[in-house]
């Protein structure tokens, strides 16, 4: 049978185009190598159609698909299962840009895109895209949106989900649905592009999309911020969302101890505030539709009544662009400092942002309490009510000796988070690592709606199998 | 069993909540007098709880289940049919501020809470809840979220969908779906939210929402401009986004013959450009986070350019709140304007905004060879792609005759929105009078996914039956 479906993608897609579980090899492992799959084949459609046949043939042999982009995730969401029954569907080929409309300030992509091409894109046709993350190199704009990624400007533009107007989807009956709209409103009907949309593969494939477009700014002002309490770094904020409104593109916060690490791991790295005492700091940027000048002058009027307010203890602010870029580095070079020092558990929590003082004091203190002396990496996007809350070993310990309490000490952040109000995965997904905890997190009457949305598009659980959701075998 | 049923619902809500046909006559007919329903009972539950019951008792005895906010919509979805069958729930005492977060800048409310009294309580607390609409003042927030409401709002920040980050939900099997989360970030599973919102009452019944609430502008300034064409206009538009950014509020065009039926319905009413011959005027808001002074200079900057690059060919900027007020005074009285001028055929299309030219120019030419001499009252949204693409009668007819052309002329305005990649309801919804229009513009395969989750979320098609899709009995 296998054999047999084999061969019938290889006559569907060409020969060249359909690979063997050993060929496709660098596929089966998540970006972590946490998870590692088996394929009947992984196949390499060029274009929707030739993924709706594919999906057309796999349900007709009862088979599994999993789809994959960049392959970027960190939940294993786009890793079969060892079983060796699924077919693995990649969209590399299908990366066309199918218009650009600049009036409509929108952009038809195809799934496979990079999400830096997009960017790219967008930028030689005078717009923003403003989806931005570590992965954006390869990761891929259909991967973004099946997972509804986040990233750094959520703040201003929202995520995946909010930069999308239209999609097409091929669906779990091999058919496919043309939903490119490029409107800004049409209430014909129910939502389905945002139930396609972070539903990770599990109820169609994303197979193109109609992107939002925005200005690109003028100018954009940067400064690093030093606060004495996190719930000064909270007020700050709201000063700042009043002051800057939409200006207001980037709050990404980082604690003492997340810059300490970057010092150290970093020694030829930027090192701002040497030898300062506050606990917690915040990488501010502005993106101005004026002019440098505009966006200068605003920045400095917002920082001034902010120190005036006693909203804020420093500011480091960039003066050029090299000094933007090296601040920004700070941010993003958190993941490598991080590996380097040595593996710890991550969290990816939302809170709501009044709850961000309350979420970090009781989380800091019971794991103390319960796993003395364990360090905390706590920065993400404050303003979006995101932490990434991570945990490292206490310095007495070993690594190995932390990670054997992985489960444990996972049950304590995620309990608060839920606790606080929050999501115990605020922008990486569920995927298959999540899928579990959900049972613990979610209602009954919540989880019942997701199994009967799930059994309504694809009844037979052909669909990414075993992630997002748990369902009963058919 | 109808006495039955009545009988319980009063023992359930108390007799003083529960009215017959006769005496819910107001609620039985919708705004325009289109239709007019009939129930078993009318019910007035006052929580959450009590929804949930009068969900269950009607599951428990067959009953379709009607929910009306505040019976301002325009598409007949609130209104029962005729059979007598349904009970009607009124949601006028579930109307409770359940939390005004400042620090998270979100509202909890419930869903019978007045537009208007939700706009006021954000503004209170020193936030701006932007959604604003015509019937504000009688509308309500469940209305809002059930419609997916827009306004003239959109532009900068979204319709209801885009302004709720959380629901609670009664399903059809008399749960209570809690998902009234305050978060900016939450990617652990199925968007239901977005999928509720804008379901008419056809998925499950919104009784809370959690909205986001904004910083109030500090200042605003308003012109009223004039444009050689509409492709003027449209160009116009891109120079603003770009110029504005986000501080551009409203966009909203009107034609000179609506400046024309405003000075002839409203002779005391603001009469700007006399004897002007433009052919398009747009009513332009910006908003500032500043001051006054910043508001002005921008504002005069950004049209100093369009007029230099011949983007405009006249504007009209208000020097006063009262000034401004008689601007926006102009399109709020567009409805009322024609409602005295007799009857006319509205149209609530959107197009892409790059496709607003063709269409209007193709649709005009079109009615102009059917319809001689049919009058375009053509306003709305320019900055949505959202026209109000209004056609009263010839001057040589009479408006019985005119309206009796209403489905050939609805059918070459549908038409060529969708030949436009448009929508024929931009932001009034499906309701009943639109459901079998979505036969001719929607794929069979949406129609099928449509259809899929209203059977997976109402399998016996008890929630307002017959409104926004059609389904085969049970």
């Amino acid at each position: 049978m296998s054999q047999g479906l084999f061969a019938t993608l290889q006559t569907l897609l060409g020969a060249g185009h359909v690979q063997s579980s050993e060929e496709a090899a660098p596929y089966l492992t998540d970006r972590h190598g946490r998870y590692v799959g088996q394929v009947i084949a992984a196949v390499h459609p060029a274009t929707t159609e030739e993924v709706a046949a594919v999906v057309r043939v796999c349900v007709a042999n009862d088979t599994p698909i999993v789809v994959q982009g960049g392959n970027t995730g960190l939940m294993g969401g786009a890793t079969p299962d060892a079983s060796g029954r699924a077919v693995l569907v990649l969209l590399d080929r299908l990366n066309r840009v199918r218009c650009v409309d600049t009036d409509n300030d929108t952009l038809t992509v195809e799934a496979g895109c990079i999400l830096h091409t997009v960017q790219a894109v967008a930028r030689d046709a005078g717009r923003l895209f403003p989806l931005s993350l570590g992965a954006e190199g390869s990761c891929t704009i259909g991967g973004n949106l099946g997972t509804n990624a986040g990233g750094t400007a959520v703040l201003r533009y929202g995520n995946a989900r909010e930069l999308s107007l239209g999609l097409e989807v091929v669906t779990a009956q091999g058919d496919i649905w043309n939903g490119l709209r490029g409107l800004r409103k049409d209430n014909t009907g129910y939502d389905l592009r945002d139930l396609f949309i972070g539903s990770e593969g599990t109820l169609g494939i994303i197979t193109a999309a109609t992107l939002k477009l925005f200005p690109l700014p003028k100018a954009q002002a940067t400064a690093l911020l030093a606060f004495d309490s996190l719930a000064q770094a909270v007020k700050f904020l709201s000063h700042a969302r009043a002051g800057f409104g939409a200006s207001l593109t980037a709050f990404e916060l980082l604690s003492a101890d997340c810059l300490a690490l970057l010092r150290e791991q970093f020694p030829h790295g930027p090192q701002p505030f040497p030898g300062a005492s506050q606990p917690w700091f915040a990488l501010l940027e502005l993106s101005d539709n004026h002019s440098e000048h505009h966006a200068r002058e605003t920045f400095e009027a917002v920082l001034g009544s902010a120190f005036e307010l006693e909203l804020l203890a420093d500011a480091l602010i960039a003066q050029s662009l090299p000094q933007s870029e090296a601040l920004w580095q700070l941010r993003e070079n958190m993941s490598e400092a991080q590996k380097r020092a040595g593996r710890n558990m991550k969290y990816d929590i939302s809170v709501p942002i009044s709850q961000i003082v309350a979420f970090v004091a009781h989380t800091d203190a019971l794991l103390q309490t319960h796993f003395p002396g364990v360090r905390h990496f706590t920065f993400g996007h404050l303003g979006d009510g995101n932490l990434h809350y991570n945990v490292a070993h206490s310095l007495d310990s070993t690594v190995e000796a932390h990670m054997a309490n992985y489960a444990a000490l996972s049950l304590l952040v995620h309990d608060s988070a839920h606790a606080h109000g929050g999501s115990i995965s605020a922008e990486h997904g569920v995927g298959q690592r999540k899928v579990g905890l959900l049972q613990r997190y979610k209602s009954p009457v919540e989880l019942d709606l997701m199994r009967r949305i799930k059994h309504a598009l694809d009844p037979n659980n052909l669909l990414n199998p075993g992630k997002v959701v748990e369902v009963p075998n058919p």
